[in-house]
């Protein structure tokens, strides 16, 4: 075969618990050589916005954040917890349903998902709450730097997060932060049926690649950040805008 | 590091053009043999439904269909083939949304997605068109069984299609009929802010193991299956249905 026609996914293991303040380049530096795995051109590296998060103290105990009316009415029909609601709609641009409970909104970085990307699983017990970095491609960048500064090679970073979907069940890992890569491919395939015009597919690879990952982030317990290898990635400046889709492309604002 | 922390993904390469009547199975494992990569028990296997739907005679040629006064209205409006879109009217079971030239709708077996899923591309020179397969589990559960008569160790096997999404650019392979193993993988989580209620986060394995497949298929011309293999998958009987949400819970019809 062909070198293209395959690629690993590896978890990256033994990174400890992440407290605000953490310098995550050193501790995937330090995990990938403590498994003898060193980075390689054309990587790239997955890492789960939670460890982000954390790492830049965007952890909020919910002790500290009082619910204002419209939050708590909605909490108190549906059985949420005031201060959570409180905290999803201080980090939504704009609702996009709010319906039996669920509020699925437009975050300031323009993505689409449940409750603002607020998480509350895995954070301190369950009185604190984990919110989205504030630019998650800043975040990718950041770590992207950190490991070049380490001796590691320059290679892609994605941040990730887990979404739902519409119309299908289950959640999959999407990109939220990119560095270092083109998050769309671009195949150019087969002549249209006049002929002339070259039809384009563009693949959102951050998106599927945040997915490959998953399986090997999450099924071990602590797994925050995997290795995507064989796929020779090139490094190409970019963040992850080029995967939200314009307003007025959008069939479901 | 321990087993299933690591998995790869591999194309198998060298399958033929495919035609209607061919027996995919024979097919795959002829090409499994001469790449010397024979299935093995855990492995999942990838087939994108084109050769799918070709194999099962669902290309269809233009000039054999008529188009209805909607249809023909709306190609001329956006300029459209007015018998394309007699057939993605004819595929679908529901229109979610029609604008600006893009039919979004819900197909026969529940799907949402453009275009019914019919397919314009790599299908005779533009003058045919892919329908999706009629029961795409029942096309995995047969490619399955196929490969269990020739030897092969019972493997899940997924069918997969290039969907886009709301809100996010670019498209994602995803499964639209799946035999042999479960489409959903349960995570038991945390326990809630109450400390009582466990957090389970369904994740769309199968969707992700579409995703993760398809750069190693789309990357090199014709190379419509590939191999997942490290991660164990348990041979479970289940088809596609896990993954379609119920009209009740989805806020997007």
């Amino acid at each position: 075969m062909s070198a293209p026609s395959e690629y690993r996914v590896f978890a990256v293991g033994g990174i400890p618990e992440v407290a605000e303040g953490d310098d995550l380049a050193a501790l995937i530096d330090t995990a990938l050589l403590a498994q003898e795995t060193p980075l390689e051109r054309g990587d790239v590296l997955v890492v789960t916005q939670k460890i982000v998060s954390k790492a830049e103290g965007r952890v909020i105990r919910l002790d500290d954040v009082e619910a204002g009316e419209f939050a708590a009415e909605w909490a108190a029909a549906w059985e949420k917890d005031a201060r959570a609601v409180e905290l999803v709609l201080r980090e939504s641009a704009r609702i996009v349903r709010m319906a039996r409970g669920l509020i699925l909104s437009e975050t300031r970085h323009g993505w689409v998902c449940a409750n603002a990307g607020v998480d509350q699983s895995n954070v301190g017990g369950g009185e604190a709450v984990a919110l989205l970095p504030l630019d998650s491609s800043a975040s990718a960048a950041q770590i992207r730097a950190g490991l070049r500064e380490r001796g590691q090679p320059d290679v892609a970073v994605i941040v990730t997060d887990t979404f739902g979907r519409p119309w299908r069940q289950g959640l999959t890992n999407v990109a939220i932060g990119v560095s270092g890569m083109a998050p769309i491919q671009s195949y150019i395939g087969e002549y249209d049926d006049q002929g002339y015009d070259l039809r384009v597919t563009e693949m959102a690879w951050a998106d599927e690649f945040a997915s490959a990952a998953e399986p090997v982030m999450n099924k071990l317990d602590r797994v925050p950040v995997a290795v995507i290898r064989g796929l020779d990635i090139p490094v190409v400046e970019a963040d992850h805008t080029a995967l939200l889709r314009p307003p007025e492309q959008d069939l479901f604002r």
